[in-house]
């Protein structure tokens, strides 16, 4: 986890950046962070594509999902989807809701998610889903109300991702490296598993292999993989957060300075002239 | 709604180039604009790639689809699908004709296309279909003749899209924002439904969500995150509109100068070096 | 049709990456053009993947596919797939052989391409296929010899493109522009066709619609339109041909200057800083 | 087969990142190659994303897949594939291991890939498979354990590549041109056949077509073309590896000088300004 708040906020914005780029976030969708010195608070960015998300843009919320500092700038309306599952999930400290092109069908025919490969199995044996309309009736399927956000967390229980239904997805993890691994490959075991259905049978890992598998994305010879590789594609296109503004910082919550800021993904800078 | 015809002119090429950097258009198809100031003409470019179109481009016509000045130029043979558009719907302020990927299958398949997600509920519940061939016989499929463009706005109605067997789709909008929107968001919809069929089924929102849903594609919160998106991704692709050519301008048909344009996106200009 | 052979070569480097870069040619297929000023020549490239191939790889062959000149580099071992064509049919001036990804699943399963949109209605009805195991048996599928180009060119016919069962397809134009219209629009066709047969049902265009809409790929109003587009896509992407060597050019089999060639797409290099 | 060990350690980074900028491997998967002077030993990559590795991580290993110099860095923990696949198979000088999209559902299905087009014959008539399940009851479906590796080369037995229930692939080649030449193709071939199995029919080439076909991806003519090719598209998306470092190489187990390296596709450098 980052160890203070100025990294943090770069870290922010660098996996909705990251998961934008590698498709599973496009002009919607958010990811946050738990604060780091603080458990009853999390990091997330104003109103903005995450592809687009900047460390400065990156606010403070508590876990009612209230600004911390009077906001200037719209805020996302679905807050409550990361406030509710910190207050539910003491162990995760990071949360992503997005619409991936990959869960979509799924959502739609109201078909489970079942791991199909060893990279997939993060999220247990079958995804939960969660039908927004079963609780609440009509709405217009957004998560704005604090009793549908615990609705929605107690539909997640202790799992790593729930489906909405005609929505989306909201995925959690124990920091932002399982988060971001379990968001891409969530999305890929879902485009193989309806590849296989099309062939006409889809054979999952036993409950045993999902048992053991389900820990590879933890595994830092994953982690550190995977990680590298998503920054460079990230470098390699151009979309890298810059770095927040060291003045003024009128948005921000914190002003601790931001010097210490270390560059990731140096390299690929380097192989570009 | 821009303020002037310089502006408006700008804004069409934006549009243009916007939807065929996103897919939905690419050697053909056309966005169109009524005039910002005299409902009884509209905005559209000379016979041209949208992904190509220049401000210059931009040419005014009637809603006779007749050029307000006689042109030097080609000029796309389907002006009456906007004309006709124009004529019979008040309250339309934008127009595009396309045929996207997406939705082709389902233009040819005849399968009507069903909200299956709160952001593509902006079409309504099922959106309606024209078959040239029912009233005109035998054609090239082109909409060419007053006749075929008045038909075909019977067809699309009070609605926000019309799908045209074996040939693609026309799309409206109150302004460009909502049309770019909606277009977008009816592709993103079309794909997924085809996916959700492929694994069997086809949950659509239901009616009291699909109104409430369908209100979606024009709150500020959503427009304003998407328009940015869409511009950012046009402008990283290098492919933003030049301005207009402040002297002469022998296709257009104002005098005034565009000495004001405002350039949107200057941002990400700013992060490549 | 170039008028010279200078610019000859030239526009075949151009149409062979032309498709390249929209995907109906990878690291194979080849398109050729009949000489412009002796019809019973034709101009095709050294064996190089088609979207590397410059002005200068292209050679002449008589139409029994032998090069005019000794040549000191390595030929495409299926040029009977062209000298045959040009042999059947004089209307021909052109030929495009390819594996495209999107004709690939019909030429495996042996289903016939029909004109699902107007745009795809330039083959036809119903393409023909050619199977070369039924008249030559077990081969490596490559079409070598003369009577193999010749049993393909019974099987094209008088019809715009034929399907290789299991191999791809070879596609014909009375002129470079025609022939890279066909091929694409033919591509898309065919990914309609495969998505509306997913839906559920194909419905093809008419007799007449077919017969109508099939010449719109000629139409000086389409053609000028595409052409433009893919050019400025090739150049997009860097991919331009580059100009022919003035002084040496050991394996051309013309001593024409080419110091009149005209630069296509100038435009799209204005329009990058 | 490259001529000296700095060659090889190129060689090596280049097939890796051609493959990994084909879409064959992602952030995991490798390809090595059997030491050119002791064919007891091979040449591997340290642990890191196929597409990011230089010459200097490549690292070597015995049969027993045991580092040659104690390693400072992170080493794949599937290294068994390689050295018990160089152990069972004295022909063989490359391996890929790989988890590529386009055999996924054929992995998880049970499928069989069967050769439907000339190029996608090299695995012959129909690829084995292998489920670790099996034999070694539920494990993480990695392959790390010398008899676990000994079976998967049982499985493959003298064939060109075998399929890992749930897993991924493995493929051979007598030299690393062969095998991304049968990466790839292996990997169109299950697209075509997935594609031609919705078309509702999937027919294979004959058992002599496979015979005759199956040896044209180690014909100079088909792998000079295509090793330009996909040398081109790495060079173009600017991917290609750096030159060896030449004065410290700390992971390095060799010290012979890389001064006479070679650059492959000088060409699209001058291409591009």
């Amino acid at each position: 986890m980052p160890d203070n708040l100025s990294d943090a906020r770069y870290e922010v914005a660098l996996a909705n950046r990251m998961l934008a780029n590698e498709g599973v976030l496009d002009a919607f969708g958010h990811v946050s962070l738990r604060h780091p010195a603080d458990p009853s608070r999390y990091l997330l960015s104003r109103s903005r594509s995450p592809g687009l998300i900047e460390p400065d843009d990156v606010l403070e919320f508590t876990l009612d999902s209230e600004p911390v500092v009077p906001p200037s700038v719209q805020l996302y309306a679905e807050r409550v989807i990361h406030g509710c599952t910190y207050q539910a999930r003491p162990d995760v400290t990071a949360v992503c809701h997005h619409h991936a092109p990959a869960v979509m069908p799924f959502c739609i025919a109201g078909v489970a998610i079942v791991p199909v490969f060893h990279l997939g199995a993060a999220g247990g044996e079958t995804l939960p889903f969660w039908n927004q309309r079963d609780e609440f009736g009509d709405t217009n399927l957004l998560v704005v109300k604090p009793e549908e956000g615990r609705s929605l967390a107690r539909a997640l229980g202790s799992r790593a991702a729930v489906l909405m239904n005609n929505h989306g997805a909201t995925v959690v993890g124990r920091d932002l490296r399982e988060l971001v691994s379990r968001s891409i490959f969530m999305c890929q075991n879902a485009d193989y598993q309806l590849g296989a259905q099309l062939l006409g049978k889809v054979a999952t890992l036993s409950a045993g292999e999902t048992k053991l598998a389900g820990t590879l994305n933890a595994m830092p010879n994953v982690t550190n993989r995977t990680w590298e590789y998503w920054t460079l594609r990230l470098a390699e296109a151009g979309r890298m957060p810059p770095r927040a503004a060291a003045k003024a910082r009128p948005r921000a919550a914190s002003a601790r300075a931001s010097g210490s800021r270390r560059t990731p993904a140096k390299r690929p800078a380097k192989r570009r002239k």
